[in-house]
């Protein structure tokens, strides 16, 4: 078993790295806080006797040595940028736990015969730059590097400079990396786990997204002065899709859910009608067929409502990923350490995208869930118990150490 | 008649200071640029023989003597500030066209009994601080002048710390001047003019104003994972409430007018449900019982839809103003002029707010506006001609003359 009493004063160490308004933390990707947090875990690293790799994306990969140093690595970790608005655990959980397992061997001096790296993933959260799990896309060959380079912030500050800015730009090729398998640990964030009073949720299935960014166009005119009748309000039409969105992702209900996170409203003033709305839409489902409905019907009704309303709209797909089915042995092997060690469990679907999702496209991955309170995430109030994280990160380890073979 | 030529470099000049991104003009109040537009308009003031005051609002005072010097002035005027996608006449035909006054007196070699003060308002557009009218608001005693320095933009900056900042607050106690009468000249920023043909609108009303600052709060929370029925969703919230503003405004077509043109969505990130949203409802009518029902709706609507979705709503009100009647005999000596002058003209009620729906509190106050092409304005697309402009500043130099007494 780890050390949860060490696991958890590392979690609130790397808490104290860009705190937030309200408790949790603003570690957004590439930014000076980012930075700081990456040197804080290449010291822990260090110190637990691993060496640190970096590549042109900005991963970090800490590897312990094993007894056969050619045998395949095996691979843990997640992210450790945050939300604007984040919580303290998502990501950073799944990090700081794959540093604990290794802690942990030191302790036990027990040595497996494939090497152990622990990575962070650069810009999980697709906050700053869209899409999300950039970089861990990248390394899978899902987005090319210089497509990466050019995404740009709200400011116009692109990927590409600004990890060059923070120092975190390494020279390692991206995606050369060979991997014996992947495990994530993440809070769930939603509610299942703590609503059926499991301790551990065995991820078979992560649900596939699709993020269409839309521009509803009109004219900028006076609230006061321009006749109902002459109005192009592009704020008024941005409601009506929203209201749509919600009753799309709703006629699939359950398996299904929708929403617009972003909505950005030109020019903003208070006596001017809007004359352009920019908002993402972000769709999720675990089958592809109803994603791809959900798309199409967002196209469909967007036009309509335009049209009716004289206005003209535009569709751009800025993220998106297919639902994922896991690898079965990976998915066995964390079964059987739940198992083994008396935590409950049960399968579940990844309501959320995760670096893990990519990884499996290019090595036999899986995830390890624990409960996170209230289901609640990208949310400053996030929460977790120190004996979830305790079964998350013991679990992770069996699974570790089985397919690391000791 | 005027000099429409040199009105017309005149208006050229200043929208070159605070160039807009297409055409028009972001000159908005107590930034760098506005310093620099008034810093031209007092020069050509001065050039013009006039004495500048300044009052602890930033209102600016263009005085030419009268033949008495102690009978009391005949203002004019506007405001100089811009919205932050403006267009290059909204206000500043109003204070240059007073300018234009002067200097055509002055080429005529025409004195009048009483003083004529051409006047520059502060903050006349309330998009960087609420309300609009904001200093002619202050010098007809709406607002307290400390309430009126507290007023904060969306940085944090208070109006009284930018108004020293840009080293435009002067000494003069705000609304000790009196007024024989104020004329304010305007575009109409609406259609009706150009629609049927009329150079001038002899404004009789102005219609009321009420804005209705909302602030939506539901949960932040992760659009992937967060179940539909567990959803609080502000946006969401905030979609259904722009609707209903539609209809209330509509349910009393055509007299009234209802959108937002502000809206504020919080974390807006991609991946987080919107927790907080806040946005500004603009109601407005020529009658005062139908906007106290827009209002009252409002709230009533907002809160049913809340509570129906489990949300929270506050509504603040944030600026308003009553309908108003301008002063008959202001009002006639305007449409005297246009009739004398041989300018086609009709009665007009004023969709926007203006400072001399403030005026007309505490002095007698008519306002004169000429036509703009399509009725656009607070789009920096605005546009009118060199004829309305030259219609308008001549019906405002009689007006004003045969008040000012030859
Ligand atoms: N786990 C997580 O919040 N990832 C961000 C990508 C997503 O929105 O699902
Ligand atoms: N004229 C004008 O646009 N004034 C701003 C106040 C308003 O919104 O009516």
């Amino acid at each position: 078993k780890i050390n949860a009493d060490r696991l958890w004063d590392s979690l609130a160490d790397m808490a104290k790295i860009g705190p937030g308004i309200a408790g949790g933390n603003n570690r957004q990707t590439l930014t000076d806080a980012d930075a700081e947090g990456r040197a804080l875990f290449q010291k822990w690293c260090e110190d637990a006797g691993c060496t640190m790799g970096l590549d042109q994306m900005g991963n970090m990969f800490a590897r312990r040595e094993g007894e056969d140093p050619d045998a395949l690595p095996v691979y843990v970790g997640s992210h450790l940028d945050t939300q604007p608005t984040g919580g303290k655990y998502d990501g950073v959980l799944g990090v700081l736990g794959g540093l604990e397992i290794i802690r942990t061997l030191n302790d036990l001096g027990i040595r497996t015969k494939h090497p152990i790296v622990v990575t962070n993933f650069t810009n999980e959260e697709g906050t700053r730059y869209a899409p999300a799990m950039l970089s861990s896309g990248v390394f899978a060959g899902i987005h090319t590097q210089d497509w990466a380079y050019g995404r740009v912030d709200a400011e116009g500050k692109s990927f590409g400079d600004e990890l060059q800015r923070i120092g975190w730009r390494g020279e390692e090729e991206v995606g050369a990396r060979k991997m014996k398998a992947f495990f994530e640990l993440h809070i769930e964030q939603g509610p299942i786990l703590e609503i059926e009073g499991k301790a551990i949720g065995v991820v078979t299935h992560g649900q596939g997204l699709s993020w269409t960014q839309v521009t509803v166009t009109g004219r900028d005119s006076h609230t006061g002065s321009t006749p109902m009748p002459m109005r192009y309000d592009a704020g008024l039409g941005m409601a009506r899709i929203l209201e749509q969105v919600n009753a799309i992702a709703l006629s699939h209900a359950p398996h299904a859910v929708g929403a617009a996170g972003h909505i950005d409203v030109y020019p903003n003033s208070r006596n001017v009608i809007p004359g352009k709305v920019v908002f993402t839409v972000d769709f999720r489902s675990p089958d592809l067929a109803v994603i791809e409905d959900m798309e199409a019907r967002l196209r469909v009704e967007g036009q309509r409502i335009a049209d009716e309303m004289g206005l003209e709209v535009a569709f751009e797909k800025v993220g998106g990923f297919d639902p994922v089915a896991f690898d079965e042995s990976c998915v066995a092997a964390v079964r059987s350490a739940a198992e083994r060690l008396g935590y409950s469990h049960m399968d579940l679907i990844s309501g959320a995208g995760h670096d893990a999702c990519w990884i499996n496209r290019v090595a036999p991955t899986a995830m390890i869930m624990c409960p996170c309170v209230g289901g609640l995430s990208h949310n400053e109030a996030e929460e977790i118990s120190r004996e979830w994280a305790q079964a998350g990160a013991d679990v992770l380890m069996h699974a570790v150490v089985e397919t690391a073979q000791v």
